[in-house]
């Protein structure tokens, strides 16, 4: 194996997730560590950050606030959602990136994203490999989402689910109060895949799951969603659902949209809207009390609940990409293999080919999900339920969270 | 002052908070320590139970669930919102109270709830007096609203203004990932009080507060409020908005009211979509990306994130509450008083006439507001600070909350 020396740029990209930091603090902790790896650059903005040249220097800062990263939520090198175009039509972002990267010597480009990020990942690693610039290109995962391919799992799923189950957990606690009959929907983000929305389950580990959970993998019926609070109500006093926002009829249309066409007077709704929309459908025609709840930015960034676990593999994540891009991988991404031993979990990485990867999505097993469409099987409850063990070990001050401040300081250019 | 023997009630009423059971657990606790009283009661529903005499006998369960009851958030006796006759007018519910009373001896009522529940528990003393039924009647405060009179603080805020501070510095992280600037609004609980919104503003602590804040303490004003949106955004590329539900106009009417008026053909918004309805105006208005996000019932059940400071005054409240009863004391509620000895917090219950906290609100201090009313003081932070101290012992299995599950008994009745 050729030895590469030079120095090494992270970027993140996409929506932030409580841990995605945590794989910045694990690539930085393992670049430093190696005399291979001559200077540790950050890119801001991502992709964006090096077009524009905008780079931070971690050599810079100060130790304290590198392992703050750790339970620091969102992106601290800020994030973007910049699509590069098919290098066989306009060659120009590669020949700034290369340019930028002759610069400073980059010799280990790292990129901290979810599925349209492994794609910018892929298409950058062929350029280079195709002008012939040496470079190893590695993608790490991130998305609260749990959608990508080739990996047991993503960082950033297992503290969103932690965070989706206690809240539950808690809005079961509130939602029997009342002798009158009370239905609450929790909404939670996935678009077209179930994996946050099915996490709710885990809070019946408790005894405090949904009662009912509806997952995109399933086309929706209202009436059938109606009939199911129906008998809930019915035999309880009170009914939690829990949502995916990405859940559609059989012709695929969201009924999210649906909501939002019958909220048209009311200006249109961002994101969202179907917890509130499901609301009034059931207080319209079953006649009692129901509460639409989004869970909105919350499940992404809520830091303070994160799985320590979780924190641990995105901060492993980062350390295995320089590793592997050390030992000469490039073009891949990092996944995470499981396995288990005695009956307990254990995740090791492995490397998946980016193309495997790039703007592919893994959905939830339709095996995984009960036969009426309204529940996941024990299942998916072995799967996630270990991704979300542990207590993070955030640092506060005055039971506050205390987090990394970076000083950001831009690179000086070093002669090769 | 005369030993009076018999069987004590405590029953919950009004929205649920994260700590109103740990005042439960300490009535449940000191009530067991003494010899005068001979059973501990609980109403189920509140007033709803005594008149329907559904009671448990809290004799009959399991110690380590009652220790559980400390971090369990919601009721666990079940609530009502049951409003008593004027006694003067309609005796019927009185006569049954005290049939009640009377058929299980009962000689001490503790009743814990807000304003609404202070004015039942105190015609419920005055009636009892009126009729020469001995009975001592104790209220014992909660509210996440933070809104009685006579106290300095109440159980249930501390707990829901952690919540509250943690997830806007949350927010403020998020806010700042992408380039295009964006506006986050967050929708906080409070009609009348603006105690909640105001607890954003903790968050400043560790850098994070909100860039504004507005509480329905002053009258808000949309063309001001853009304008403020609009120096942030241009300052500083983001923006942070803690908003109180209640806000309204010069004329007293609620903002809310406006947002749902305009939502008319999207069905009637049961609470909220204020935070929606802004981020329409922001966007309408000033052309950038804006996002509602409502707490809604999570801030008042997120006992994961509870205060220990705030758990263990609800319990001691519900202690004193009985030891002050055992001591003679009726018709009171049990309020805090602080003290600060060498710079540092200290919080000693005292009595406060039921009369004076009846259906009266406290609001925060206009001097507490800064002059523009888009800002809290530091006189309010140096206030709320201190009740969000500690983080919550609450207990987990496989990483998720394990909160009390009660028999619930009925109590035999045991003759005089």
């Amino acid at each position: 194996m050729e030895l590469l020396k030079g120095a090494c740029v992270v970027g993140q990209s996409g929506g932030p997730t409580s841990v995605i930091n945590a794989s910045v603090a694990g690539v930085v902790h393992a670049a430093m560590q190696s005399e291979l790896i001559t200077q540790v650059l950050g890119a801001l903005n991502g992709i964006s950050g090096i077009l524009e040249d905008r780079l931070i220097d971690f050599g810079k800062e100060d130790a304290e606030e590198l392992e703050l990263l750790r339970y620091t939520p969102s992106s601290v090198l800020g994030s973007c959602r910049y699509k590069l175009a098919d290098p066989e039509e306009d060659e120009t972002d590669y020949q700034r990136i290369l340019e930028i990267f002759r610069k400073y010597n980059v010799r280990y480009f790292f990129y901290n994203g979810g599925n349209d990020s492994m794609d910018t990942c892929h298409k950058i690693s062929s350029y280079l490999s195709k002008v012939g610039y040496e470079c190893r290109v590695i993608g790490i995962p991130k998305t609260i989402d749990n959608d990508l391919m080739g990996t047991d799992h993503c960082p950033g799923y297992g503290s969103a689910a932690k965070f989706i189950a206690t809240v539950c957990a808690e809005l079961r606690q509130d939602s029997q109060v009342y002798t009158t009959p009370t239905v609450n929907i929790v909404e939670i983000m996935g678009r077209h895949a179930g994996w946050l929305a099915g996490a709710a389950s885990l809070a019946s580990v408790v005894g405090q799951g949904p009662d009912l959970i509806y997952l995109p993998e399933r086309d929706f019926c209202m009436d059938a969603f109606l009939q199911d609070v129906d008998t809930v109500l019915h035999t309880q006093g009170f009914c939690v659902v829990a949502v995916s926002e990405g859940i559609h009829d059989a012709q695929g249309k969201f009924i999210n949209e649906v909501g939002v066409a019958a909220a048209d007077g009311f200006g249109h709704v961002q994101l969202g809207g179907l917890g509130v929309y499901l609301a009034e459908e059931v207080k319209k025609r079953l006649g009692c009390k129901a509460r639409g709840i989004e869970l909105s930015l919350l499940q992404r960034c809520a830091a303070h609940i994160a799985s320590q676990t979780d924190i641990d593999e995105a901060y492993d994540a980062g350390c295995a990409a320089v590793e592997r891009a050390i030992g000469g991988a490039s073009g891949v991404m990092i996944g995470f293999e499981r396995s288990m031993q005695e009956g307990s979990y254990q995740c090791n990485s492995i490397t998946v080919d980016l193309e495997t990867v790039a703007n592919a999505e893994k959905k939830v097993p339709l095996s995984w999900i009960n036969a009426c469409g309204n529940q996941v099987t024990q299942a998916f409850i072995d799967y996630a339920l270990p991704l979300i063990q542990g207590e993070s070990g955030q640092k506060r001050a005055a039971s506050l969270p205390r987090y990394s401040k970076l000083r950001k300081v831009p690179p000086e250019v070093v002669s090769t």
